[in-house]
Formats: C-alpha cells, structure tokens, sequence
C-alpha cells in the first residue's frame, strides 16, 4: 500500500461538516468517492479532525492507504477532476505508513472571522459572523490573554457527542487582530473539544460586549462552570486554518 | 417626491443581471420589490448600468423619486431588511430632482479578478477567473498603456442590444495589480460599450499568453477590428466597484 498525506481547501457552505452525516453531503464523502473512483475500490479517508456543518477549511489534513501507483502531483489532479469546485486538493504527498492525519497531529489553528460594520458584507454573508454593535477589542485582547496556556476549558465546550478523558488543553496561541472592518481571532492549539473554538469566540464577544470580564474567565476556568450565558458563535465564520505535525 | 441616491453591493451569482429578465431574478427586481413594499406602490430604481448575469456589484448606484418621508438611515436599514442577503444597501443619501443614476454619472470603475495559482481557491470561483497558465504580466502593463486614452474600442466590445451612436470612449485609468496569486485588472472611463471591459480583459490576456502583442492592439484600435480571436472574460471576475458624479 501507498500511504498519502492530502491537504484540502474547501468552502463549507454546502456541507454537513467533514463527517459522513446520514442527511447532508460531507466533506468526506466527496473526497472518498474521488478517491475511490481513481483506486476502483473504497478508500478511508482519515481527517485531522471534525469540522462542524457550514465550517470551512483553508488546509484541512488527511491521511488515506492506496493501491494506486500516481504520483502525488497525478493524483492531486485526478481527485481536482472529480471533486465538486467548492473542495479543492491543494497538495498531495507520499508519508510513512504510521502517518495518521489526525492521531500524528501535534496542533492545529483555526481562524474565526468577525464582522463588525453596519451593513453586512454581501461577498462575506458566508465566511464571518456579522457582529454591528460595538466590541471592545482592547477588553478582549486581554480576555484571551487569560485563556492562553495549559487550562482545563470543559465550561468553554459543548457536551461531546464521545465523553472525552480530559478537558485539558494547551492554547499556545490566541490572538485577535484587526483589518478594516473584519476582526479575526486565530487560535492554536495541541487540541480541541467540542465546539470549542466558537465557544471562546463567543466568550470573547460577551467580553468585547462588556457583558463579561477577563476576571469571570478566570474564574470559569478555574470552576469549570460558566458564569454566564455564553453564546456559541455562528459556524460560517470559522476555518481550520493549519495543523502541524 | 423626494429623491434618493442608493448605493448598493451585490454579489452576482444568483441574478441574471442587473436588469429585469424573463426567466431570471434580477437585482434590480429585488431592490425595485423592497422599494415597492415601503412605499406601498410601484417604485422604479434606475442603475448606473447593466451588470450582466453573474458580474458582481461593490458599489452599484441607483436612483429612484419616492413619497415616502423617511430619513436616508431608516430607509437604508428598511430596504436592507427586506432584500435577500447577497444584496445590502450601503448607502442612502437625498438628490436634488435632477440627479440620474446612468445620465448624471461622469465615469465608471470596474475591477476584474483573475486567479493564477495552479489550483483554484474554492472561496474564491465565484470572484475570480482561474487561470493557471503562464502569464507575462509587464507585456500586459505595455498593452494596458496602448488602450489607455481616448480610442475608437469598437473592435473590444460585444455587438450591443440597441446600437449606440459613438463607440469613442476614454480610458482614464488601465492598471494590472498583483497580490500572492491575484492578479486585479481596474478599468476606469467616462462609459463602457456592451461587454467592454470583459473584452479588454480577454484582449490582456491574450497578450499574457504571448497571443497576441500591444502592436497588435494598436492596429486592432485603428482598423476597429480584431486581428486574432480574443476570448471574453468570465463574468464571474467582473465588479462594477466605483461610480463617480
């Protein structure tokens, strides 16, 4: 067997996340119908992780077994050739067969696009979450300044749909920058639970908002509780930006 | 009556146009239904121009006379709540009678995206020409200067709807940006024939390929007609950006 590392761009709109769902089209699928349209048999493809319905992926990561004698460069135009345009393969390599795109990956970074203008931007109605009312950028700088490092974020998570054994993760970046009217919060880390990018992206709004402190995310790390509602921000402005292995 | 200069972004992809058609949506139906729910009847919304079906609008002006009494702000906000959401008001302000949308414009800017990388960007194949074959960029830059001007552009438009009495038009401003894999073509003049600024497009990449030279444009300008094939650009990298009074 030939062991393959690909990398994908796709737009998430139309899917029902990178899964096989019972009734939406996945990433997954497309992809492993492509691929086994070049092998001739059913081909598992493993990702880097789950990306919910409507997320995007800039470079999402996965790993396959094949038959298939092409070249890297030859098979990344043959799965172009029959995948949909709104998912692309942007690199193909060959790697060891312990390559495994999700278990050999040592972090990842997604990226959340904010909005924050008073007419929504038609050209971004898909890719960022439309936020017009006022955000305090200097409050949540901070905020994510208190949830950097190695911290238990179970309160900043939703409830998996596999119980996990820990809760604990390591956020080695989170930093929001600003660009006209777009705000984008990158966040790295060795791993993620469930939802829980959207879930500091949210608590990160509440603070821009004035509706929580720095102060209270401390606390709900500590406690493993949130104080207050915290909204889980919208899928469509978010991305799987890089995983590094 | 009171009188209003609306300007409005769209992204193309689902309308036939600017314009009304039989058996496609236009935007120009979509604003004049939103304008006809507030006022309460019939109001007609006049463009600055056509866009044709799939060509995108950052900033598309439009004028119309109504009865309603609302301030420019709540009329801005009151059609944008009834417009689908690929096309948002950016802009309401009160003209004097006069005012045109198409007759009181002095000129026009159009930007044209074209993506060279060799793989398209799924976020970008409704914005962008994919076109991953070489292209000489300073031949191209050559050739912009030779159409900038004042010139006969018979020879790089398309047979119009209705005949037009001058097919003299002046080019202010012809310039090729480069950003990673985007290249921007922006084209500004005081008024463009039918599929004009596609064809001059389509005219500088011939060029890019090595097709075609800026001598040959020269003649083409002259004679009035077209010494090689020249492809029309895809509508789908065309925005109406700018319009000036």
């Amino acid at each position: 067997m030939n062991h393959f590392k690909i990398t994908m761009a796709y737009d998430g709109a139309a899917y029902g996340g990178w899964q096989q769902q019972p009734n939406r089209v996945s990433v997954q699928q497309v992809l492993e119908s492509a691929l086994a349209r070049i092998e001739g048999e059913r081909v598992v493809a493993h990702g880097s992780g789950r990306t919910d319905a409507g997320v995007h992926a800039r470079a999402q990561v996965v790993s396959c077994a094949m038959n298939t004698k092409l070249e890297p460069a030859v098979l990344l135009r043959a799965l172009n050739a029959n995948l949909p345009d709104d998912a692309r393969v942007t690199h193909v390599q060959r790697v060891p067969p312990g390559f495994h795109a999700r278990f050999s990956a040592k972090s990842k970074e997604y990226r959340y696009q904010i909005e924050r203008g008073p007419v929504a931007d038609p050209f971004r109605r898909w890719y960022a979450w439309h936020h017009p009312q006022a955000l305090d950028v200097v409050a949540m700088r901070r905020a994510a300044r208190v949830l950097t490092g190695r911290h238990d974020f179970r309160a900043l998570s939703a409830n998996p749909m596999r119980p996990v054994s820990s809760t604990v993760r390591t956020v080695s970046k989170l930093t929001i920058s600003q660009r006209d009217d777009l705000l984008t919060i990158a966040v790295r880390a060795d791993g993620f639970l469930y939802k829980m990018v959207r879930t500091i992206v949210g608590a990160l709004v509440r603070v821009g908002e004035g509706k929580m402190s720095a102060e209270d995310l401390s606390v709900l790390l500590r406690e493993r509780a949130r104080p207050v509602r915290i909204e889980t921000a919208p899928a469509h402005g978010l991305f799987l930006w890089k995983v590094w292995y």
